[in-house]
């Protein structure tokens, strides 16, 4: 049972994107993208207004820049030569003139750098000085997109740790469906279903299993709001509900290990569905299949967005559309590319997609599953195995 | 019970926000924060790959620009004037291109603009161009932490609702010390105290109060991995570890209402403290005294922390120190001012602030109370109750 990413994985994804900054003539380059140090190094850590950053080039040593707090935590954990940490923010000397003095001992003084963004960036009150500011460069060039690019197809390991996670989010999504009863609360439902199947998670997969989540469930199974004539909005938000007989529900599931993330949702109707519901839930369906049909390897990810909204044309409902039909997944909930009218990226084998269009018919609900898919040379394999048909989702 | 900002207060809000841009000879503000949108809007939303912004200015009508996905949701929820939307990211067209658009129907262009960030930023694969790219203004001016700084000093109601937060992350935190006992996993121990408080504080507060957190639990009570000699380890992540007879354990608390949060962290020993474990927790005790005794509005935030390290320097311990005093807090869990060395903002009655020295010994443990306190004009007043005294934290 595989449960982390194995180190030399780790090491070779830092050799790849140091292969691709020589092929671009980048000499060196700074990260300080929260998802991609964690990447690049196997680094888990809660950011703050504290900056993290990661400088790297060719043939020298990796550099990992954190706060004293965080010191001895990258050295038990990051895979890095070195760990160089400043006092604190904004302190008395700021965090990025203790960067400043690394860089050059690093010597990226003069030197091509590549910079995922000019600064590190926090809400959490966090202000300082762009690296172009402080830093003498020969050029500074973006590299904005690039570790997420490299993220987007998966290793046979990345797989391994994405199945997972859909295991754990299965049994959470059976418990909700099983507590899904009319004149119960929506957020107790959630609650029950997301505690016993974190418990359940924990028990089976035993010590060595790391979620690197946030804090709270494992695993989750909610309906964040999707609640009736709520479900029509495809973005709700958490309220305490009482479902009712008839309530058409949106709901979604998800497992943390070792920071992949899955995405299994299902419409589910309270009782029975009428006969609208019914329709809808059935052109649903068939906009997922148009998509499934569409999704290979060569093709580019817009191809399948085109096909599914001319399914919705040809159904006549367009209007009651609202969004694409997904995106890649994996570290982060939502990653590019997207399956979307304006997504040239070319779909790769390997890329892990979900795919959720959606209908949403104002007073009555929404109408969306969403399928964890992975993209193949001939087409795709379907990741989720949740029953998708109407019979099977009444509760 | 207040559960949530009432209508008029939000905007109040936006009426200050408006009346300092005056001020400073600010025309016009595009704002793409997501918890400043939330602060001067009400509008709560799961930010993603899609940009949200809001657009106002002085003696004219106040916009929030979404997603189509969340044109009705925000059409609901949100104080202002006028919603408007873009079909999708990143779309035939780029949303950006819509925005631009309505800035100019809104009579933004020539203007003195004030900005919090140069364009919409999220780490889930969006990419797009800067606003001082896109709309001819006659300057552009850096809003950033402007709400912020508004956010810092709470109002009554404000204060009312990080009460309401704490209430039940004591509750929280009660179950997770009555649970914490050698031989338990520690995420087992957190997972109970989390759903039972959560399902506790749902059923108490009734169909009125809405979370607006992220998914999951209500209220959470955590070690987030500082259990035994990981507790020396200030932001060690959740481990699947168990508890030992002795162990240091570093805990933490917080409830999500209607978006406010609060911090609750102590100290506590599995079974007994042993001597050295008992004096870093006294010194630990004497430097929150220190902080205590020196918080009072009109000194600058440096100074607690400044008092603070003179306690730890004449008690021979600042090289087992590794951050700042605290942090205010409030619609997220770590916002500025600091009490850091660095931090010249002076302390103004209704600020919310953590008060939390740490201690930390290699191989021993972590050593941190966390308080959540409200500055007053002659001193402070302590939100947090639960006891601190060793012989309490004793489980």
């Amino acid at each position: 049972m595989l449960l982390a990413i194995p180190t030399d994985e780790i090491l070779q994804r830092q050799k790849a994107f140091l292969t691709r900054l020589e092929k671009h003539g980048v000499e060196a380059a700074i990260l300080f993208g929260v998802t991609d140090i964690f990447y690049l190094t196997g680094f888990h850590f809660h950011p703050t207004e504290r900056p993290i950053g990661l400088f790297l080039a060719p043939n020298s040593k990796s550099h990992l820049f954190v706060p004293a707090l965080e010191h001895e935590h990258a050295e038990m954990f990051a895979q890095v030569d070195e760990v160089h940490s400043y006092p604190e923010y904004p302190g008395l000397r700021h965090p990025m003139e203790y960067l400043k003095e690394e860089l050059i001992a690093a010597g990226f003084e003069g030197k091509t750098i590549g910079l995922d963004a000019d600064g590190y960036g926090s809400a959490m009150g966090y202000r300082g000085p762009r690296v172009s500011e402080l830093l003498d460069a020969k050029e500074f060039v973006s590299l904005r997109g690039w570790v997420e690019e490299a993220r987007a197809v998966k290793s046979a390991n990345e797989l391994e740790l994405i199945k997972e996670s859909l295991r754990w989010s299965h049994l959470a999504h059976r418990l909700l469906q099983k507590y899904s009863k009319a004149g119960v609360n929506a957020m107790e439902i959630e609650g029950c279903a997301s505690h016993e199947a974190s418990m359940m998670m924990l028990d089976a997969l035993g010590p060595g299993y790391k979620p690197y989540g946030g804090y709270g469930h494992n695993v989750i199974a909610v309906f964040r709001g999707q609640v009736g004539p709520m479900s029509a909005v495809p973005h709700a938000v958490t309220q305490s509900i009482m479902l009712k007989h008839g309530d058409t529900l949106v709901t979604g599931a998800d497992a943390a290990v070792w920071g992949y993330h899955s995405e299994l949702e299902r419409t589910m109707f309270v009782g029975e569905a009428s006969k609208e519901q019914e329709k809808y839930f059935q052109l649903m369906l068939g906009a997922q299949d148009t998509a499934f049909a569409t999704i290979r390897a060569g093709i580019p990810a817009r191809r399948v967005e085109e096909e599914v909204q001319r399914y919705f044309r040809e159904n006549g409902v367009t209007h009651l559309t609202r969004h694409h039909t997904g995106h890649a997944l994996g570290l982060m909930n939502h990653e590019a590319p997207f399956f979307d009218l304006g997504e040239e990226t070319i779909l790769q084998a390997g890329m892990v997609m979900s795919v959720e269009p959606g209908i949403y018919v104002n007073g009555l609900g929404g109408f969306r599953h969403a399928e964890t898919i992975v993209v193949t040379e001939n087409g795709m394999e379907m990741l989720t195995y949740y029953p998708r048909d109407l019979e099977s989702l009444i509760c």
